[in-house]
This record gives C-alpha cells, sequence and structure tokens, in this order.
C-alpha cells in the first residue's frame, strides 16, 4: 500500500466519523429518539423532555464531549458499576501505554526505519511512497541502527509491565473498595452444592439439612434445592407467547371497533382465533393443574445454601466437605437474578458431554471461519480480483475505486463477518454449563478474544490455509522466523484495519444505527410499544472488550515494526475513551456484574501481546543479521513471564475471593446493623428458581376474558 | 543379542542371586551381623539373640521368606507406616499388571511376532535366533495379524487404568484409616504462616498474635515465631565435632592407659591435644553466651501458629488471610521432628533464587550425565571397542567374554553411575526451600524419577548426542516415528537391563553388602561402636520408588513390542516383593510419613508411561503400513488422559487435605477425652527450635573436665 491510499482511507473515515458525530449531536436532540440515544436515562425518569421547538435542536453541538469527559471514575462506579469502570480503563491503559509507544516510535523509529535503504524503493514523491518504507523492513541488514529497536523492546516490555502491575493493584483496590461499600447482599451468603449423594433414606432436602447442621452447625442458615423446571420452563413460554398474540389480537380489534367496524367476516375470524388461543391457553394451565407435582420439578442434586455470615460462607466455600470430593462440590452463588436456571436441567454426565461439544463447536467454527477470511484476503490483492471477475476491469482500473477496494472494503466485509460471532460464542458459552449469566459472559469473552487474535491477526499474517497454520505449530522452533517474515509484510494491512475497522466501529457505538433504524421503523408504522418490550440495553463486553484488546495486541506487536500505526491507534483509543464514557452514561444499564473479573483476561491478553512481540523481535533480529540482538532478547519473554508468574500470585488470587480481613470487617459492621435479621429472613427465599414463582399470564389474561374462572383460581 | 546370550546373563544372574540369598540366609543369623541384617528389631529390643552355637547357623534356610510372605498390611502399617504399605502395594499393583500382560504377551503376542517373518532371520537353530524374531519388528509389514497387537494395547489400557482406579482408592481409604486411628499429633493443629507483614508498631510476635486473634478468635491457640539460628547451628556444629574428637581422644586414652603405658612422649602430646580441644569448646561457650541475645536468632517473617482444632487449623489453611495474598501465607505445619529447619535461614528471595539455581542445576546435570551413558552404550558394540581398544581383540574374540561384555557390563556401570545420583538429588531438592524432609524426600523421588525416565530410557533410544534428543522436543510430529524406529531395537538391551540390573538390584537390597562390609571392618580393627552413632536406617524411597517405576515403564512400553520382557520383569516384581517385605520388617524403620503421598507419583507415571506406548503403539503401525490401525490408536491417549483427569479430580484433592468429615469426627472425638488439655497445652512448644533448646554437650564434656563450670552454668 503507498502513502497515498493511506491518506485516502484516513480521509474517508475521519469524513464518515465527522457525519456520525455531527448526525449524533443532532438526532439525540429530538424527542424521538430519546429511547435510542438515552434509554438508561429514560428508565431511571431522570431525561428531562424538551418538546417545545427551538432551533439549538437542529444544530450541532459538542455539550455531550463535555459531559462525558466532566463524568467522575466515582460517578461512574456509582452508575454502571465495577465492571464499566474495568472497561473504562482499559482505555485509559491503552492510551497511557500508547502515548509512550508513539512517541517512541515515531519521533525515534520511525526516522531510523526512513533513513534505511534495504527495500532500495525509489527516492520519488513522498504520496507514492510505499508504507513499507516506515517500516523495520527498510533498515539495512546488519546494521548497528538495529540496536535502537533492540532497545526500545526492552525498554517498551519495562514500561508497559509497569503500567500492567499498577493498574491491576489499583483495579484491585478498587474491587475490594466496592465489596466495603457493599450493602449485604444473598450471594455473599449463599453458595451453590453440587453432587449431593443420593441417599436411600433420606430425599436431597433432608440430605442437604443434614450435612450442614452437621457440619458447619455454627454459621448454616437455611438451604433451597434446585428442582428440574424444564417442563415449566417449557409451558410457561407457551403460554407467554399464547399472551402477546392474545395481547395483539385484542388491541387489534379495539383498533378495529373504531376502524374497520365494517369489516365483519374478518373481525368474526379473528374473535374465533381469540377464543381458539384463550382455549389453548387454558389447556396449559389444566395441564400445570393435572401434572401438579410432576411439574414442580424433580429434584435435583443441587442446592443454594445459606449462612449466617459471609466468613460461613467463605470457610464452606474453601474446605473440602466430603472425602470423596466430587461430591458436595461447593461454589459461589451468583446473584439470584443473575443464575442462569436453564443449566440446571442436565445431570453431570450432559453437562460433561456438552461442554466437550462446546469445545470441539469452538475449534471447528475457529477454523472454518478462515474461509471468508481468505475470500477477504484476496479482495486487497486487485490483480486477483480482475481475474476472478474480468468485467470489473474497467471499474477496477479507476484510482479511486482502487483504492477504496484496498484501502476500506476489505476490512468492511471482515467486519461484517466477525459481526454474527459474539452471539454463537455467547451460546457455546451459555451450553458449556455456566450456572451464572455473568461467567457466560466472561467465558463467551474469553472465546471471542482467541477467536479475533486467531483469525483475524494469524489468519492475515500467515494466510494460507488453516491446514498450513496448525502445522507450524508443530514446528516450534521455526515460529519466530515464520512470522518475523509475515508480520511485518501485513503492516499496511492492519494500519487501513486500524482506521477503518476502529475508527468505524467507534463511530457505529455511537450512532446506534440499528436501534435507530428499528425505532424509526416502529414509528413510521405506529407499531404500538408495549412498556414491557422497553428494556434497556446491556453492554455486550463479550463482543467489545475483544476488539478493543485485539488492537492494543496490533499496538504491541507493530510498535517496533512499524511505529506509523501508533497515531492512528491513538486516535482511536481517544475516540472511544469519550463514545463509551458517553454511552455508559446514557445508553447502557449494568444489571449485574463479575466484580472486576473482565480484568485478569486484559492482563492475560497484554501479556500474550508481548510474548509475541518478543517472538516477532527474536526472528526479525535474526533475518536482519544480528543474531547478538536475536540471543539477547531471549531473557524478555522469560523475564515476562516471570512477571506474569508474580502478578498471579500477587493479584489474581483476590480477584477470585475475598479474603479473611475483609470478610470480618464486613460481617462485624452487619452486626451492627438492624435490618440485618430482617435480610437474613428474607434470604431463605432468594433462590427460589422464578419458574416455580406464582405464575402472571393466566391471571392477567383472565381477569379480561373469563372473570369467573380468575376468581375461581387465583 | 542373541538368544543365547541372553539365556547366558539370565544364568550368570540368577546365579548371582542365589548365591546372594543362600549367603544372606546363613549370615544373618551370625550373633555379629545384627546391626546390619535386623537394626529395627534391635533398636526395639526385639532381637532374641541366640549365643550358643548350633549347626543351624551354618545352614541355608528359607525361614525368612516365610516370615515375611505372612506378614499382613495391618503389620506392615503399625510397623513401618502408611509409606510402607504404599511402597509395597507398587509391587503388588505392578505384579497384577504383568501378570495379565505376561498372559497375553507370552501366549498371545509372542507366537503371532515368530511365526513372522519381515526380519528374513534365517531359521537355524534356536540358540543363535536373534531376540527380535520375538519383538513385532518380526510381523509382515501391512500384515493383518497386527490387529492383535492394536487389541492388545486398548484391552491392556484398558485394565491397567483399571488396576488404577481401584488402587487409588484402595490407598486413599487407608490413608483416611490411618488418619482415624491416629492419636492428637502437633501438626495436625498447627500451620506454617510465612511472609508474616514487618510493621514499624509491633515485632512479628506481637503481629501474629494480633492478626489471628483478630481474624480466628475461637480457633487460635498459640504460636511460636520462628528465628533465624544459621549462626547458633554452625557453634553447635563445631561444638559437636570437637566433642566427638574429645570423646575419642579420651576413650583412646582410656585404652593406652592399659596398653602402651610405655610411650609417654606420645601420650603427653595426646594431652594436651586434649586441652587444646577443651579450650576451644570453652571458647564456644563464651562466644554464646557473650552474644546472647544476637545469637537467638533474629526474627523471621515466619511463624508456627497452633490452634485448638484440626477443623480450626484447616479452615485457617485454606482462606486467603490477607488482600495481598503473598502476605500471611498459611501451609500446613510438618511433625516437628521433619522440620527441615536450614530452610528458614534464607528470605524469601534468597529461596527464590535458590529455587532457580536448583531447576537449573537440575537440568545440566540431567544433560550432562549422558556422557558415560553414551560411552556405555559404546561398550555394547563390540567391533566399536574393538577399534577403540585393538589390543583386546584377542580377548573379545572369546564367546564367554563377549557374551559377558554384551550382556553384562553396560549395565553395571550405568547402574554405578546411577547409585551416586540420588544424594545429589536429595541436596538439590533440600536446597530448593521446602520445610520439611518428607518433602525434601518426596520432591527428589520426582526429581529422580524423571532422571531415570530421560537418561536411561530416552538416551539409550535415541543414542546420538543430547542437543539431538532435545531437537526431537522441537518436532512434535516426528516424535511418534522417532520412537517407534528406536524403542524396539533397544529391545535386547533392556531386556538385559531387567535381568542385570533389575535382578542384581533386588539382592544387593538383601544382601546390604556395603553395611555388611563396614560392620565387618569395625569389628575387625575393633572401632568401638558408641549407642549414638547406631541408627536404624530408614528406606531411602527416592532411590527406591524411581527404580521400581521405570521398571514398570519398560513393562508398559515392551508390553507390545518385545513381550519377551515379561516373564523376566515378573520375575523382578516376585523377588522385590519379598525382599522389601523382609527388609521392612527387619532393616528399616520410619520416622516420618508423607500420608502416602508418593501413590499420586505412582499413578502419573504408570500414565505417562501408558502415553508413550501409545506413541509408540501410533508410529509403529504407520511404519507397518497399517494406517487405518495408527489412527484408531490416537483416541487412546485422548482417553487416557481424560481418565487421569477424572482420578486427579477423584482422589487427588483428598491426598492434600482432609475433608471436613474426617476432621469434624476426630474433634468430636477428642472432645471427649481427657488427655487433649494436657496435649493443647504441650504444643504451645512442641515447634521450637531445636537449636535452641538446652545444649547438651558442654555439660557433658565439662561434666567430666570442668565440675566447677558446669555446676555453674548448668
Amino acid at each position: 500500500m503507498i502513502l497515498s491510499a493511506l491518506l485516502t482511507s484516513v480521509g474517508i473515515n475521519f469524513g464518515l466519523c465527522l457525519i456520525f458525530f455531527t448526525l449524533y449531536s443532532i438526532l439525540r436532540k429530538q424527542p424521538g429518539n430519546i429511547n435510542v440515544y438515552a434509554p438508561r436515562l429514560v428508565a431511571e425518569g431522570k431525561f428531562q423532555q424538551i418538546d417545545h421547538f427551538n432551533l439549538e435542536r437542529l444544530l450541532p453541538s459538542t455539550s455531550w464531549v463535555r459531559s462525558a469527559w466532566n463524568l467522575s471514575e466515582e460517578e461512574l462506579l456509582s452508575i454502571s458499576g465495577l465492571d464499566a469502570v474495568v472497561f473504562m480503563r482499559i482505555f485509559i491503559f491503552s492510551l497511557k501505554v500508547f502515548a509512550f509507544a508513539g512517541f517512541v516510535g515515531v519521533f525515534v523509529l520511525l526516522p531510523v526505519n526512513y533513513l534505511g535503504n534495504q527495500l532500495d524503493l525509489d527516492f520519488s514523491d513522498l504520496p507514492n511512497k510505499s508504507l513499507d518504507s516506515f517500516s523495520i523492513s527498510n533498515v539495512n541488514n546488519g546494521s548497528n541502527w538495529l540496536w535502537i529497536h533492540f532497545c526500545a523492546v526492552y525498554f517498551f516490555t519495562g514500561v508497559v509491565c509497569l503500567f500492567l502491575y499498577f493498574e491491576y493493584g489499583y483495579i484491585l483496590s478498587k474491587r475490594i473498595q466496592c465489596f466495603y461499600l457493599s450493602k449485604p447482599q444473598p450471594h455473599q451468603f449463599t453458595l451453590l452444592v453440587c453432587g449431593i449423594p443420593a441417599s436411600s433414606r433420606s430425599n436431597f432436602n433432608e440430605s442437604v439439612e443434614d450435612f450442614f447442621k452437621e457440619y458447619h452447625p455454627s454459621t448454616y442458615l437455611s438451604h433451597c434445592v434446585v428442582r428440574r423446571t424444564s417442563k415449566v420452563r417449557a409451558l410457561i413460554n407457551d403460554a407467554e407467547k399464547l399472551y402477546t398474540k392474545l395481547a395483539n389480537l385484542k388491541s387489534e380489534k379495539n383498533q378495529h371497533k373504531v376502524q374497520r367496524r365494517g369489516f365483519l367476516g374478518l373481525f368474526g375470524a379473528k374473535v374465533s382465533l381469540q377464543e381458539h388461543y384463550e382455549k389453548k391457553l387454558e389447556d396449559i394451565e389444566d395441564n400445570m393443574r393435572l401434572e401438579g407435582s410432576a411439574l414442580a420439578g424433580k429434584e435435583v442434586p443441587a442446592a443454594f445454601v445459606s449462612f449466617n455470615s459471609r466468613l460461613g460462607a467463605a470457610l464452606a466455600l474453601h474446605i473440602q466437605q466430603s472425602i470423596d470430593p466430587t461430591e458436595w462440590v461447593t461454589e459461589r452463588a451468583p446473584e439470584p437474578h443473575d443464575v442462569y436456571w436453564p443449566f440446571f436441567s442436565a445431570s453431570f454426565i450432559q453437562s460433561w458431554i456438552r461442554k466437550l461439544m462446546v469445545y470441539v463447536t469452538y475449534i471447528v467454527l475457529t477454523v472454518l471461519f478462515l474461509i471468508p477470511v481468505v475470500v477477504v484476503q484476496g479482495l486487497t490483492h486487485l490483480e486477483q480480483l480482475e481475474t476472478w471477475f474480468p468485467f470489473l476491469k474497467g471499474i477496477l482500473s479507476l484510482t479511486f475505486v482502487s483504492q477504496v477496494i484496498t484501502g476500506y472494503l476489505p476490512s468492511l466485509i471482515l467486519q461484517m463477518f466477525l459481526s454474527i460471532v459474539p452471539p454463537i460464542m455467547k451460546m457455546l458459552s451459555s451450553i458449556q454449563g455456566h450456572i451464572s449469566l455473568t461467567k457466560i459472559e466472561l467465558s463467551a469473552c474469553t472465546k471471542m478474544l482467541w477467536f479475533t487474535i486467531w483469525n483475524i491477526f494469524f489468519a492475515n499474517v500467515l494466510s494460507g490455509s488453516a491446514f498450513y497454520q496448525l502445522s507450524v505449530l508443530l514446528e516450534p522452533k521455526k515460529i519466530p522466523t515464520i512470522l518475523a517474515e509475515a508480520v511485518p509484510a501485513q503492516a499496511s494491512f492492519f494500519i487501513a484495519y486500524v482506521v477503518t475497522s476502529g475508527w468505524t466501529s467507534v463511530s457505529s457505538e455511537l450512532f446506534r444505527l440499528i436501534p435507530l433504524i428499528c425505532s424509526s421503523v416502529k414509528r413510521l408504522f405506529q407499531v404500538n410499544d408495549d412498556d414491557d418490550t422497553f428494556k434497556v440495553p446491556e453492554i455486550p463486553y463479550h463482543s467489545e472488550i475483544p476488539r478493543i484488546l485485539f488492537f492494543e495486541l496490533l499496538g504491541v506487536v507493530y510498535f517496533f515494526l512499524a511505529p506509523l500505526m501508533l497515531p492512528f491507534l491513538l486516535v482511536y483509543y481517544c475516540l472511544g475513551y469519550i463514545v463509551y464514557r458517553n454511552q455508559l452514561l446514557n445508553v447502557y444499564a449494568s444489571k449485574y456484574g463479575t466484580g472486576g473479573n473482565f480484568w485478569p483476561l486484559v492482563h492475560n491478553s497484554t501479556i500474550f501481546s508481548l510474548l509475541l512481540m518478543h517472538i516477532i523481535a527474536i526472528g526479525i533480529f535474526g533475518l536482519k543479521k544480528l543474531p547478538m540482538a536475536s540471543y539477547l532478547t531471549i531473557p524478555l519473554p522469560i523475564l515476562t513471564l516471570l512477571f506474569n508468574a508474580y502478578c498471579r500470585k500477587r493479584f489474581l488470587p483476590t480477584f477470585h475471593n475475598y479474603p479473611i480481613e475483609c470478610l470480618v470487617k464486613k460481617d462485624t459492621e452487619d452486626q451492627n446493623d438492624p435490618s440485618m435479621a430482617d435480610f437474613l429472613d428474607k434470604l431463605v427465599t432468594a433462590y427460589r428458581d422464578p419458574a416455580l414463582m406464582p405464575i402472571r399470564y393466566f391471571g392477567r389474561i383472565h381477569g379480561r376474558s373469563n372473570p369467573l374462572l380468575h376468581s375461581d383460581e387465583y
């Protein structure tokens, strides 16, 4: 890619961003769009509606930037919880890292690269210069200038590790602070106990009570055995669908009464349809009453066990309960509304098989996904495109078209394919057998991260077939050389990727195109918006975090290879910082959190990026005929791994558990709290399966259609 | 190697065993040898001395075999503890496995191998037949007979896994049983707490008390801060040496009084020497008194903390204490006399560096050890020997000599080299920073095992230089083929190895040649045996277990390659079973145990053997032009790993910790025990550093030499 093509791409994307930002600042002020651009505020009733029309509404403004900028971390914490803070810390951390890297890269490495003449490129005008003349490939083989790169790699690694260390500590302190500030919550006092052994003398309910009364007599409070509710759940789902249809029918009927009183035939049919639905609904109800206790669910060998203190729950969590460690397995309980109930419908063997299948599917998906990527790769080579589609030759010879195609289209198509992956990953994770929605989110996030790194980075770098890539893994000795040859060659692709995919993703996040279209369509066709269906969206961490981390990986890897990327990356992180703060303030709500547990993933991903950079450095110094630098780089990954080992020891345990220090402090505070007795009473019913809660649909439908039945039954 | 050479080797070794066994059965009845052949019984005062001479004493007998055979497992448990039982279970397990394998191998695989004609060996007389005609190499390429080997591999793996599963469960039940039967012991109630944070306000002693009184108020009992005692220890060592010298001088003096009263000059010199030593001893004593509190040792940020119940200690062990998990790190305390005190003289950073150095040394040792092995390998090829030492040509042409050299000498030399390795490994493990002698033993055992497998198995199989071997690891794809080519080729070497090294090791274990010689020399020169220096030896698990496990690895790997090995291996295990039971009954005593923690190592080693067999099977079916069998073998290692994962989950946790079930049961029992109050009182002083205990040497010396000083000071 030449410099002018890059500049075209930058220009297009900068323009697009400007347009999006301007449109956003106008559209957000229109009253019709508040559900799109400020659903969180609407839900909280904080949005002051301006109904009177004024000119200001049609002018672009930057007030939203100011309010997003002014948002303090404490406010963010109180609004969106710890996970949002961690999410924003990724931006702050990346900005710090790449501000430093950008300075070193642009003012030290870039001139060194540009002054080399290894590539023997003609010294024609600057716009037609290949981007490669700004990369390490242009430094002469065996040149002592490479020692500057060598020092930069060491120095950069040290700085990143320093930032990582302090950031880990900072987020840990935030986590502890949140715990100290938290009100007593059911999940702090409760464990999920799985693998309750079957006993011929007593049922699970009695077993649990006997066991915990015997072995945790001073701390055990109550328990709630989980029941298999998949049948009830299915029936409720049917009922729910029928209810929605009925409700729609009725609202239509009301409208028809006014508008289409003439079409009696049609109306009659509608009434019979309504009766049909009501009949069905009654059937379901009868069904549920008849099967009665059978539906209430077979007991599952799992129970939520509550304790009278946080310490009691923690002690019971950590100690092995039974001689057979596969029995009485304890696990921290999630928040009650965070429990993923369908999980419990699977037996142990079922979930084992499911997990295995999920892993296999994940691997297959990762490998098969390469096919569209290869096609996309083809698009970046104009010659190949011309051989494939000869009729395009005329269009492709236009400079502008060819620049758009090489600079923009490939990453857009890739982006489209990638957008369908996160839901798939989330589905896979939910099949896997996690007990809570947050764990599913976390697991999907990890899956997405490795999927992204493998499919975007390695697939583009190694190109060729999937089997070739796998075979690289079987020859570890050659990996540095292969990567050192392939990675710098893709520098211009990834610079363009940052500009197109990165910038576009941020501005489209701000603009919320799809919700905007949906909302507009609804308003256009006057679809009745039921209040029930208005939901404040949650931020999809499992698709956002991997993307941000992937750009970080690109930045780290290309820091010394092609420092030209760093300014564009800095722009991405600056935009992202403002936009996501704005979205967290206005759009997204958080229902439950992981307690900052996304950070270890960020840490691991950064360490992986550093290691990858080191391996490439080892390879590239070898290729550049500076073997001494190559050998001297070998301690670097080892030191990085030692640093990582230390961080795992120093910080990670506290991300998984709260230490006794914190637990005792909180428990002592609670002892003086008069509301604790009330709270502990409520604990007993906190973990009832919602499927077994009193059912609301029938009552509501019957309240309108069949008062007799209603008063009889409810 | 040809059959007759093997038979020669078997003959020689069988003869040697017979001689050893006969000599043993005579020598053990001589009163002078009781310290060699029954030190345990002597120490326990159970040995009934027969002083009158009778003819029976000079006749070989088999009574010892009968008594060793009749020893029940309960008796063994009460005599030598759980580790001895686990040790004997290795033999029982191996006997079971190889009885099955031997049956299949000799009656199914051996005929199949022999009937093949791939190697195209001349059908001359049986004695000159190469051993290869009994191995899988002789089966025709692509022959369907190979499916029998395929089935045997699957079937054998299943059987071994079944045995492994039941054995793991059996040893776990023994472990729990031992715990239930145990008296209250200090280490069950005590934790070692490391990383006590330094505080400006209080010393470690106060910090520990404050911390545990705050966070474990109901269970904390007492504590004992560890002190740095390396200086005291050094002084005590000096004193000890001087004391021994003095004691020797005095006893010599007494003898001289009787025998050499004439040599006055010499005597006078001796007296002055004695005075010199006494002066020195006094100096040391003065030193200790002067430095006083400084010597009592700087406090180390570690303490033994005792609790009033086993459950209390376990709960404190498992929960994270502080927000910083590198502070207040808890660890199970070893038995008081099992503590490796020198460990505490190192700071955290020191032990970190030590650990790193130990690993590096271990790797270097493992690689350098290959040099003698390569020399030994050279000896097995007569032609090479003749080129190296041309003058030996005449001797080497004798059939008998050449048979001895090829069949016996190589493994003997190897054995000699190997015998110096276990002490080195133990030394490395003690430097590594384990807090107890049992952990050092366990760690040394693991080190020895991998050392043995790498240096004997892989070095012989892959031969060539060490670097070649390492480079194999970097090309994982080729491993099965390389192993499949190399391993069967070494079958005859390893058959000879089993016969020579295996059988010899067992008979020399029984005969105890070196202690016998030492004892004879002592008696010959009438060296005065001080009662203090008579020690009952402990069984060196760290050198015995890896050897036994290595033979198991050979058996598993060669089961389907060269089943001819299995009968010899069975003989080895039968001999070992009887001999080691006899030794545990008469010779070895156990001071402290790991609580059966050697078994997980045995399990892992067996799983590794199975995996190695599978990899070789995959390679060999490929080489033998039966790719279908090769592909169908691939699930086998995966299934084995899944089985291992299950076992790790099912059994391993209970080997590391006792579950709450057991702890509560024991604690409840103790509540009714009136002696518990007394026991808990003694707990306070149980973990005092022996170096800080009242010093005995001075008193004893001064008691004889300087009564005044003695009565003053002590």
